[in-house]
């Protein structure tokens, strides 16, 4: 009855998503509530699902060339000013402090809500010729949006993330290094997160405050919401402009820089729960599951279960491996394992011992085999390949299985009312469609995908000649 | 001449500490300056011994059993006044966040200068049973401390650092961790740092605000000032009596839990600096060197030069190495080695490759060596090790020959102002003395060594009987 209470404390999917998130973040430990309104506490589920993903991601951008920094929290006012369009899209949402310790400040400093600014404030003096550049930066660290709806990972009014910030010769330089990390993104999300995305450029309307371009990647949610995982900003020379980025090139001529921002943030673990969780819970992938495997002993106060089952926790050493030899019954370890989402169970009792063999189980499909104990090393590490590799197909499956074409908006309004998902649609380019399409559905322009299609020859809300393809989509 | 102006940059350390200070900090490219008065930029160089000291420590703490976890940056003003004298001790430097957005707050906010409040309040709705204990929790972030003075490194408005959080059913368990954990430290820092540190605890007067008990690690710099390099508390269960943090024990009785904190932070690159720097620059130790070995290829243009540096290189993949190929002369790639502090730097010429050979130059001691090329890996590998236990009984040998006694308030005088180092003396427990030793020679109690010694039976400074041996200093 215990173990049923605990997997029933989740609602639902398919009966009220939003609940389902909620109930599946609390339940399999990642986050609590706190005191202060709309930040959250990080707890060590959920950490050090955020440690792998900072291990991995920080490999493939140190393997490009990528050098760390760190940079203050806080920005003057005045340097937030600097550049108009940017100013513009962060002022409203940051917070001020304006007292330190007991004294006012001169100058109010808000506390970063990302730090082109800053960096274009270090540049300035950190860039004389063009033996200085490239520079390649990226920082580890806390932003502050101060968002009035929040959402545990998706939103909140404080996330972690990293931002990298390049300074660039030339403009083929700086979009060559925006569209290398864009890949580099949709690299990891495939290959470590199993999450598949498409790679696309913003539209005008939706590009970040100061941008030359925006290039981004979208996931799609088991609820047919898409979710903005990751984005990469060619800036051209605009903010070298505003803040007098200049070096002295080859020639002997002085030039501004081109520069570029980049980033992904804990937003990433909501995408990790809403493409591959279930109703029983959390399913991680493997490569970013705190534990990998969970040994359970079954009648583990008999002689040499316990020992077994340590035993085999050596031979699996290779692999993230725990045993849990709590004093909860085997019924309710195994709906702890569901949900926090462990990829593969392994059971040992009396009557495996005897028989030389244990039971695993993949969270994923919930597939049961016997396996000989001294096979254990080998398929359980072939297996977590498989779930790894089955993950991301039946991710990218349902995906596919959810993106609809529209060819007017009589389609477009079917689809969005009926049929959750991506629905792909050919634009005229302008951006009175967009609004349209946004105030009639609560849908947007999710991206321009690199793949364009020639879907027809018409923009699918005002008729006239089509430019682009375009995934829409109510996103997060 | 060029080679020699890079290395004229540099103060003399016996002319001006605080000013070779300054100026390896900025030439050796650790840091910058910002427009956030008191606020820096950790520049790559920095921030790469700052990633390896993270690494090393992580590790050994997660040895022991802490997990990893986020907790806001922000302290709503009602949580940080629950404590009275922590409140007390950091309510005059915290910075206060006032607005969101374009709207004040109801409450104000402050930047976390430490977290124990955040902490309590998390427990306070996590913990509930014995089953819950302990809690031994850690995080990596930033905090804010409105100082008025700043230097690099050392105490700046903004610094990283790790704060660890523990909660315990005992307070003997607490005093244990707390001790466990100064001891962690001390052991990182002798055998990762090369740097010896005293053990001790502090005095009432220099015990952290609300803690029980406070316990340090004091280095000693090359200038004879003291620097604290961690610090370790046991709150007892005042923190949990505050906020109410309660826990049903296995005798069913309701109980207050026992909490402990640790912390060390960005200040230990300062102390690396102060502690193995030379009129050269900086001498990295080598386990937390980013570039252990630098490889410089003489008269690079010649045929086969940088063929072999590269392959040199490609055989020293154990170790963080690089091959500076820059069109810079050799003198001053060995300046620039010097000032950045590599462990070894091999050289690597036309002659050199005829007779088979390199010559490797180790950083602290100069000394150079002609190595066989087919034994340099080893070579390398031990002189690096050789390097990192020669850095800790140098700096041993030079905290021991400048740590004096005094037994009186003449000798003590005479002491503080002329030879630079730390004071053993004997005190009564009266903070009275502490207070005159403070205020006639600005120097403070630094702490009360574990290994205490019986050096007379009275108080250096007022004559009644003495108590304890307690460190004395200036300080950083």
């Amino acid at each position: 009855m215990a173990d049923k209470k605990l997997v029933e404390a989740i609602t639902s999917m398919d009966e009220d998503f939003a609940q389902w998130y909620t109930d599946v973040v609390k339940k399999a430990e990642l986050i609590d509530y706190t005191s202060v309104k709309g930040c959250m506490v990080i707890k060590p589920a959920g950490y050090a699902i955020w440690e792998l993903i900072q291990k991995q991601l920080d490999d493939r951008f140190k393997a490009t060339g990528v050098e760390n920094v760190y940079l203050p929290m806080f920005i003057p006012e005045s340097l937030l000013q600097k550049e108009k369009d940017h100013v513009e899209g962060f002022a409203p949402e940051v917070a001020w402090v304006t007292h330190g310790g007991l004294t006012p400040l001169q100058e109010r400093l808000c506390v970063r809500p990302t730090s082109e600014t800053l960096f274009c404030d270090f540049y300035k003096n950190d860039i004389h010729s063009y033996r200085d550049l490239p520079k390649v930066y990226n920082q580890w660290c806390s932003v502050v949006r101060w968002e009035k709806e929040t959402r545990p990972f998706l939103r909140s009014r404080e996330f972690l993330w990293q931002e990298g910030h390049t300074a660039h010769a030339t403009m083929e330089e700086a979009e060559e290094r925006t569209i290398q990390m864009l890949n580099l993104y949709a690299d990891f999300c495939e290959q470590v997160l199993a999450m598949p995305v498409i790679k696309g450029r913003k539209t005008e309307k939706e590009k970040f405050a100061g941008a030359e371009s925006t290039y981004t990647i979208e996931a799609l949610m088991h609820d047919g919401k898409a979710l903005q995982s990751g984005t990469s900003h060619n800036f051209g020379d605009g903010f070298a402009k505003a803040f007098g980025i200049q070096f002295t090139d080859k020639d002997n001529t002085l030039k501004y820089v081109y520069q570029t921002s980049w980033g992904m943030t804990t937003r990433l673990i909501g995408a990790i729960i809403m493409v591959h969780g279930d109703n029983s819970g959390l399913v991680l992938p493997p490569r970013v599951a705190p534990t990998q495997i969970v040994i359970i002993p079954i009648q583990q106060k008999k002689e040499g279960v316990l020992e077994t089952a340590y035993a085999l926790k050596d031979r699996l050493s290779n692999f993230r491996v725990k045993v849990d030899d709590s004093d909860k019954s085997p019924g309710w370890k195994f709906s702890e394992q569901e949900m926090r989402g462990i990829p593969i169970r392994v059971e040992i009792g009396p009557k495996d011992i005897e028989a030389g063999k244990c039971v695993i189980c993949r969270r994923d499909t919930r597939e049961k085999t016997e396996v000989a104990l001294d096979e254990l090393e080998v398929t359980a590490g072939a297996l977590l390949e498989q779930i790894q590799t089955d993950m991301l197909e039946r991710a990218r499956a349902h995906r596919d299985s959810h993106t609809y074409v529209a060819e007017n908006m009589d389609q477009l309004e079917e689809i969005l009312n009926s049929k959750p998902g991506f629905v792909k649609a050919m634009w005229c380019g302008d951006q009175a469609c967009e609004d349209i399409i946004k105030e009639k559905y609560a849908a947007t322009s999710r991206c321009m995908p690199f793949e364009q299609e020639r879907l027809s020859d018409t923009c699918v809300c005002c008729g006239k000649p089509a430019k682009k393809m375009v995934y829409w989509g109510r996103a997060y």
